[in-house]
């Protein structure tokens, strides 16, 4: 059977106006030539890691499997931090072990981790302020090109976890969380549709009510802000036509509720 | 004979810090490994569809047959809005029912539209928030894969057209409008060459005379404004090594004149 | 031995809010539908030559051979400015002949350039606008598949070269100067480590001194100025977690200087 040509996306806190990310594109296609490479994003605030470790969680759920994510979100590059390479949710997530992993930890329900680790694997030379080029794009190109997760370095049981935002009980609901706010001005929360009872379910913003929750942003009308399971199966408030986070003044980090109908 | 991987175009409001754009892409590798995509651009202001529809206008010329057009403007997912797919040109365009196809529709010189309704083209699970990714990327992968139009619903004889902006006709000359502002501030109109009694054609703003229309940027002196007949086959202003937009205080729907000399 | 497919980068000023670099890739996969594309970047500043042909020499080093890289910043369009083909470290550059290889002309070692001339290689209709999507984009298409360089035109002897920025020697050490602010506010300098004594040296700002030269950002306190080489080999002014540029209000053209230790 013909195998499709691999996938690798990249995700870094780089942007677009340097060209940081071309030349690991172009390590990655000189070492593996057949690559197919998707952006997810590289305009992560710089060293932005919990948004970059959110962002990746939207995107494994749609992949192919074999697919290998590179991240490059790396404020500790050139100090002793590790580099990880995990097998999880058959693919494969390259990426410092700074926590930029942490949605993937919690949500795999199981993955293996080595450190990357044997030079021969890396460019001849190492800059200590590039390891994305000099050492994750050539080892994503190897595993991309079938080397075993083991041949990089040592397997590690502690990478770094970052305590991810979750809802909180109270009496009668629970206390939500803004996570990450979108192109659109939407904001996302760490509330999932399984911790619900959806019907029963009023979000309220302080003194202010958002009413129970929709199913599309046509269902409010137009100016009005609503609350609904957007696309990342999270609870996320929006403006029909609007920008939620400027009209309600949130942002990451605000809080919300949802109380519960008696 | 061996047939070229099949070419598949995203033009998005969904700017590219959210990882909106990643996931339709992977979408579509999963369904159809062999696609080469190429981003027309995501920046287009929300729910901006004319924007989109006339930049989608300045790049299906330059395509090879059998291209296939997602475009994703779609203030209205989520309501009944149809969706489209679209065989006109040797080409196909996936696209919201929203008039984001209007200038298609009206240079074409002829087309055959369908509903995209038949759910088993779709993902499994269809969020109501983001059809590109759960409805409109998996058909046009499928259709790069080879599914006649007709398999993915009814056809449509009504589809949204939106008016379009056009040149109208003044004692001794031309009313015309700007109908985009490029990156380098070029102001481009709704004047094409074919519409125009060139050699005695001269352009004003109000007052103001940029005089005759020029053939390249290099025939004003810097500094200076002038009219050309742009790349895209439009007349547009521009001033040589500056922004038209912002020296002449001019932006999307601003009104110049032609003036035909006696 | 079968080869890789062709690899074309592609470095621009157009943005990426209109369709101009959507239209000259679909140029390129019309003529050579194997072709993997790389963006250097399209965020050059509108005409902005010397950061463009600074960002390309940061990529060369990484390409495998026969890479073709399409630069199109080319304030000259529509004048009567030449078009280059330019072979060079086994790789391939199409630009204008504005200065824009500049840095590959002082560092390759070595090249052959010809003019772009023959019109049989172009697209059908030249647009006097748009040089990139009508000549380059065909050429470096056909280019990448085997069209040999002597082919497009007559050898040139003469492309032009802009005056790059140099260290100048000073009484006890050299001046330097800022030729590039990255993404991250880091300040990158014309020093290459091979034209110091790295050892003896010692940076300053003024009357403010960065000290020795370090090896990692993590060298230095959070919040704290420090010179180091980075990634392009070029010595770096950076802040450690912070914007060089914004905190020391620095920006391309700014004067350091080394001073060596007695």
């Amino acid at each position: 059977m013909q195998t499709a040509p691999p996938l690798i996306t990249l995700l870094t806190d780089f942007g677009t106006s340097d060209a940081y990310v071309a030349v690991m594109k172009t390590v990655i296609l000189r070492l593996c030539p057949a690559a197919r490479m998707v952006d997810v994003t590289h305009e992560i605030a710089p060293q932005g890691i919990e948004e970059a470790a959110f962002l990746l969680s939207t995107v494994w759920p749609y992949c192919p499997d074999g697919t290998v994510h590179l991240v490059v979100v790396d404020p500790g590059v050139g100090t002793g931090r590790r580099l990880l390479a995990v097998s999880a949710l058959d693919q494969t997530f390259i990426a410092p072990d700074n926590g930029v992993l942490s949605y993937l930890f919690a949500e795999a329900g199981g993955f293996r981790a080595h450190a990357i680790a044997r030079r021969e694997h890396f460019l001849p030379r190492v800059a200590d302020t590039f390891h994305g080029r000099d050492i994750l794009a050539p080892v994503s190109a190897r595993i991309a090109n079938g080397l075993p997760l083991e041949e990089v370095g040592p397997q590690v049981l502690d990478p770094v976890r970052l305590p991810l935002s979750a809802p909180i009980e109270r009496p009668g609901g629970l206390e939500i969380h803004v996570i990450h706010v979108d192109r659109f001005g939407n904001l996302i929360t760490d509330l999932t549709a399984d911790a619900l009872d959806r019907e029963r379910a009023c979000v309220r913003l302080g003194e202010r009510s958002l009413g129970a929750i929709r199913r599309a942003y046509a269902e409010a009308e137009p100016g009005e802000p609503l609350a609904l399971f957007g696309s990342s199966g999270r609870l996320e408030i929006a403006v029909r036509g609007g920008r939620a986070a400027a009209q309600l003044g949130l942002t990451k980090g605000a809080i919300l509720n949802i109380e519960y109908e008696q």
